[in-house]
């Protein structure tokens, strides 16, 4: 049986995320809690000396066929049941105590007093730690790339749009300041979310774990020991957060976790938005780093496709409807454990997880080498020319006008108002003139000199708080404004 | 590199669905449209004769490495881009002519004015095809089994249900005959689907076909082709649809399947809703079909858990978004190719195609094998009593009290309903016989004989046309009612 | 208590939709269900004479409380239920029989042998009749404009995009040809529905219904009727689609519905996604249609926002959702009426509706008045130049050269991409030039004249079959593409 | 025109849920943030004395027609513009300035240096706060009702269920407990979320607003103030967070919300799919509390429907595709001000929050009024006997076998899971009897006496930590556990 690798799913099908997401790390998170709880049980003297050590080693994934336990899941309706059954023939099998035949009796301490779901639910968190600390590592790659953008191009002018329609003077610092405003705020939630273990037996009331450690005081004759204690000895020894309860029906962990995934790839997915349509040949504001093999097209030797935004994209258009999988599980989760809601969240959250750190790797990639074209930028913010400044205008001149209200044209906004509509029905090259020249005959000279007016038209001279904005961004979250390793930077011209 | 067997999504971890769904038969499918374009070509004297032969030679799945493409299909953001290159090879390499160095040439003809999209979809539509034709041999295998269990029960009296509390008596043979009817209705319109080829070049112009074939018209001096002469030979050649005009950028094929495919699993999931209930110990009314190692618990050794319609309802809740990810492709599909849409479909359409394969072949193994238990039904329609029969009785004995209208103590109707209300007020245990005495005393018995009021808290006299019904929908559907091979029989007793 | 009238919801919030979606119309909807069967149940002398006047008298909309019956409704959980107290309270305030007291008895008869099930599927399935044919007329409205947009410019070149790139020379007319495509294949899918009735009583079972009419049989000694008798006639009466059995735990007339309607707004959003883009100021090639109070901003008076497609946008990225909503209630319906999924259904399936409605009726607007600026997109066109037709230069040119494979150059496409390569590396405005002499240099004029290579050079002689495309698109459509009355005209410059 | 009230949504039509988040209350909203701007203003001396307290005046939402308004927002695309028209109306009408003629001007100050988003988005922030303090009080009603069953029922044994099976003893202690605790810990998030306040102006540079304050320092000579210092005396004036930057592309805030509201949505639905199930006749656990009204139904006086957990499940079932909803229009929030993604947010939200409260409500009735019924728990625990101690059997009585692995027998384990395989093939009713016995005869009396054997198979011996982990979660959240006014108790018997 062949297995699959991303074939239909070219955002995520990265080595890196086969490693931290795929089956075969899916099956090491497993066997690392069983093997977690084996050294838990051989610390509280409720296991031989010993076990701990056999159990590690018989927990190596590679020792185990994914494609037959997988295949042997549908039976029980979980993979750790099959599992299980080959960890413990393994241990057994390795359980030779070195000096002879019985060994020190490991495959009896080998998930004693857990149930699947304790297993199935803390290796998942496993897997969900190991894959967003990567994936914050390569969100901080980009948010130090975006915060040299913003910085480096504090003063470059763009134009603002809104509703596909210029609307006023903009920096792409400001624009490269909120792309890191939106993913910094997101990671820095999901940087906060707490990963805890799950441990409460078949029915979530730790009643094995009860007798286990009940049964042990009276034993061993040591200081009585109890299933809460090992609960958080496993949370230390996994590095997962402790859960002051079983949570094995309240998923307000799974849920959050895809929440903030969700929300990171939302960020990176409104950035991939804004770059796939600032480098259209039309606007050509930015373009996506050039690499070999990258944005090839197979029949047109020309194209240059900004492939790395159109894969974020497809996470993007994704990973809304998984986050949802996992709120529809949590809403439907009856019972102790639920006849479905359980399966229902597992491809949800690890398809979650690839999404977004395959997403996260290709952003990174475009940020740290995004080619900015300032010039691009001017034209298309001179195309509409000193009209966009009629807000500022407006601001700016109506008072100067207000006392002419009694010659019956109206107070001074309406007046203005009524340059404009004028202006509009010049032909398009004309405008720009057109404005000027009624402005001019508008306002008085007294009220406006010549210079004056010129200085409103310019739109250097209107963009607000630009730059403060982008300060106050960048200093909320210094963590992710500063990176040790300075890349080469940001391509910025075009030959 | 390792890949992924399903090990969270135990619904879909079958050989089955991963020979028809996966990534190899996947691949196995581009290279299929390959090899029948290259085909299409050379009938056509459009390619050198000989090409087919040498093209098909290579279109063989098991030369390629699968995890190697899927990273390399990053760069382009499509596998077909890094397929066709290590194709390409495979043909110069097997294009020897037999006799010499050269060959044919059929390098050339490979992938000749197609576009990746060309192949892409067709593909797709190729494993969606042979994927529905096994989906819908389990479903018809499962609705000649619902068939059986509708005409076996029809007489089997059970209890229905309606906001979770008993509403009237029913049949189990109808409740059969309904699951049959949801079912066989859903699969009617996936049978009937057409899953047409695409054919249209890199613009959706069939630009470079149409430079093909007049060149080939010049050079040959044979009659005229036109490019959608070649557009039907490929739908023939594959055993596709064929299309009246590219539908690149209009997904309505694409969105119909998923939507088809969700409805079948909508249909599943009502039916493993139900023997989910059914099958509770408190309820007890059916059972799944025991078998080695399907139902196993890790931890506690007398459960036997229902896991057929486990993994098929948790196939149920991700269906849905699932088949909204196509539609939110399809409603955002800009320009001529999309910048993100059209990926976003690919990741879906397999899963959902899987799932339904999977669950499909779950609900035929729990329909073949279905235990029924006629008592435990009786047990609880006897439950609710008489009572039940209360719109009944109503209908019939209404009309016999209308005439004490003058008394004071309302219509016929409310004075049943008081009959009722005074029911309810008695312990539970005695509701049966306060409600019969009730009764008794509020009609005349030259009204209502003793053996005429008996008949009519008999449950089995007010099923309606439970059976005239179950008869309607059967005949609605003869090819799906009937079946070659009958199975042993459904279990239908319990120790 | 205050209604609600779309504030929320512009794309929605008209007269037309409100009127047959809203809140009003369920209830008229309901009220014309119950005065249907009063008709069908005196036809069939299952009610007194006259009772279907009265009921029909009463079933007037307006003599009700909509805020008061939607508060009582939490009570059962149901409009139904409350509805039916206050009708029969009508019924019996207006069944005074004109010469006296008592009337005809109609309120008996009021709602007799139904269950609120088959009233409240059979009402929404006549809100969706209404509702389907009104957003079909505007369907035809917009598909008759894109009919003329198509035929009109037919050779208005333009340049076809993928990815955001551009791919190859298109025509304006296939862009809309397409539009028209996806619209009418949507559209035609939608119009084949049939919208049924429901008629199963309690349980599903008709046993009310059975009664009824078995106690008619021997009362008036008429010819037997049956329940299926009714509830063809009810069909008949309302002018639904008869069903051939209860549908009540069946719900794919529900999900085809919404899928059917979900669909056609893919279409519209596809539309609203290229017109969002192409009227873009640095795109310029559309723009829409431009009507008081359409497109106005409260801030910046010189703009004109593409509202009907931002709008038609929004709803786009809503419609997918509900209908998974309708999915998902497919796939948990449990027992004979379940326990949520049913009242999950209907704001999502009216929701859905509203949604399709005003999009229709938004994205019509925008047909019928498209501004199309030809000379903007010759000049998108122009700013790829020649290389924008390399495919079809290398198909054309590369036979020419490939007997020049000794020389130690490659064959001919080879060749040929180096031409293109090193074209890339001039300065862009430069490119064409470059292109075109290097082309000449590499190919000997014998071969090629200066004349071919212009015309292989001028992007009209690479469209392929554009044309051919689009006159099979309109002809597979026929009533599609017409339409009796012909607005003014789509406006076709820019001053 | 008719408003809609909700009808088609029993869950959230209540007159509480109107008032805080019907049209009307958004209107209202919206005006609170114009009267609060204006406030701001002439705090900071940039509008005439007088100006807040006509202003004030005008934003009576009672003055507007709401269907006048939502008809009129189409034109715009959203429903600050038109309301803005009529507000400034109101304003000019009411500014007389008690003595004279013009008034103070408090016209020229409404909406002054705000963008539509800036006032909507901060409206529906304000519409938010709200609603999720009065979500938040129903939520802690439930808490409390919820903890004081936890504590009463401490002791009330119950049977725990998995995959639908009986899996081990349980209380309804626990039970309660962790419904409490699915609930409270997904309150405690939505209760620390910070709503934030919106301002930015038109592209979110707060141009304008520094052109606006940079004159009034010019012109009064007063110290100068800045934008940000509006924007945070406006977060001030409304009881809203300060935001530090625009967050106009960033929708954080709004995903955040969104998915807390349904996080807490999906700990109602879990308690309500729990309910459900117990309270069905065929378990009989639990019962909805009896209201007048409640849980009638139209066809069948005997029935009581559980209403309210039926309608809190149908929002269970909506809840994450709205949520989904947020987060798609959040990544797909392209450029300054997005194309359709802003709209799309809108009814979404609304819609949440109007479910969510809905919600909370029935719950907390059904809490507070609870009925349960501690006999049927112990009759269905009692229906799987002592076999449902297998597992504990298991883990106490193997050690005592095992020195007999060279009987051939096997290990403990073995030799009990023989015991229950055996067991099982006995008739059901016998097999409690066969259990005790086969376990006798395999454990010698003087490793287990009869009496420890007997308080093996005592289910209440067998509960683990269910009492402590009940302690634990209720010590965990203190401020969710108590009540100030407790109602009468939850019922506890029946009839």
């Amino acid at each position: 049986m062949n297995g699959d690798f991303g074939l239909l799913s070219p955002v995520s099908a990265s080595p890196l995320v086969a490693a931290l997401t795929g089956d075969r790390a899916v099956l090491a998170a497993i066997l690392a809690v069983e093997a977690g709880w084996a050294a838990v049980l051989e610390q509280h003297d409720l296991a031989p000396a010993g076990t701990a050590a056999v159990v590690a080693h018989a927990a190596d994934a590679s020792r185990y066929d994914l494609a037959d336990i997988s295949r042997r899941a549908q039976g029980g309706g979980n993979p750790v049941i099959p599992l299980l059954a080959d960890l413990r023939a393994q241990v057994k099998a390795l359980d030779t105590g070195g000096s002879g035949a019985n060994g020190v009796g490991a495959a009896k301490a080998v998930h004693t007093s857990l149930t699947s779901q304790d297993v199935l639910d803390t290796a998942l968190m496993l897997v969900a730690r190991n894959t967003v600390e990567a994936l914050l590592a390569d969100v901080k790659g980009t948010t130090a790339a975006l915060a040299r953008l913003a910085e480096k191009h504090a003063d470059t002018l763009c134009v603002g749009r809104s509703l596909t329609q210029h609307s006023l003077p903009f920096t792409f610092g400001l624009r490269a300041a909120q792309w890191f405003h939106g993913l910094a705020a997101a990671a820095r939630r999901l940087e906060a979310l707490e990963l805890p273990m799950q441990f409460g037996g078949a029915a979530g009331t730790l009643a094995a774990g009860t007798v286990l450690t009940a049964n042990a005081g009276v034993t061993s004759g040591s200081a009585a020991t109890d299933p809460f204690a090992l609960s958080d000895a496993l949370a230390a020894q996994l590095g997962l957060a402790a859960a002051p309860a079983p949570w094995h029906t309240n998923r307000l962990a799974v849920t959050s976790l895809g929440d903030a995934v969700a929300s990171v790839v939302d960020a990176l997915g409104k950035i991939a938005a804004d770059v796939l349509f600032l480098s259209r040949p039309e606007v050509a504001e930015v373009a996506e780093p050039r690499a070999p093999g990258r944005g090839v097209s197979s029949a047109m030797p020309q194209k240059q496709n900004p492939v790395l935004s159109v894969l974020v994209r497809s996470a993007a258009l994704q990973a809304p409807g998984l986050a949802a999988q996992l709120h529809l599980a949590a809403a439907t989760f009856n019972d102790e454990r639920p006849d479905g809601a359980w399966h229902t969240e597992w491809p949800a959250l690890r398809q979650l997880l690839a999404l977004g750190l395959g997403s996260a790797g290709h952003i990174r990639e475009l940020a740290e080498g995004l080619q900015v074209f300032p010039d691009g930028m001017r034209r298309n913010l001179d195309m509409s020319g000193p009209l966009l400044l009629s807000e500022g205008v407006s601001a700016a001149v109506a008072p100067l006008l207000a006392g002419d209200g009694t010659s019956g044209t109206g107070d001074g906004k309406q007046q203005l108002q009524a340059v404009v509509d004028k202006t509009l029905q010049a032909p398009v090259p004309e405008q720009a003139a057109t404005y000027r020249r009624l402005l001019r005959e508008a306002v008085p000279a007294d009220a406006l000199s010549d210079a004056q007016l010129e200085e409103l038209l310019n739109p250097a001279s209107y963009l607000g708080q630009a730059a403060g904005i982008s300060r106050r961004i960048l200093a909320a979250f210094p963590d992710f404004a500063l990176t040790s390793t300075e890349p080469d930077g940001n391509g910025d011209s075009r030959g």
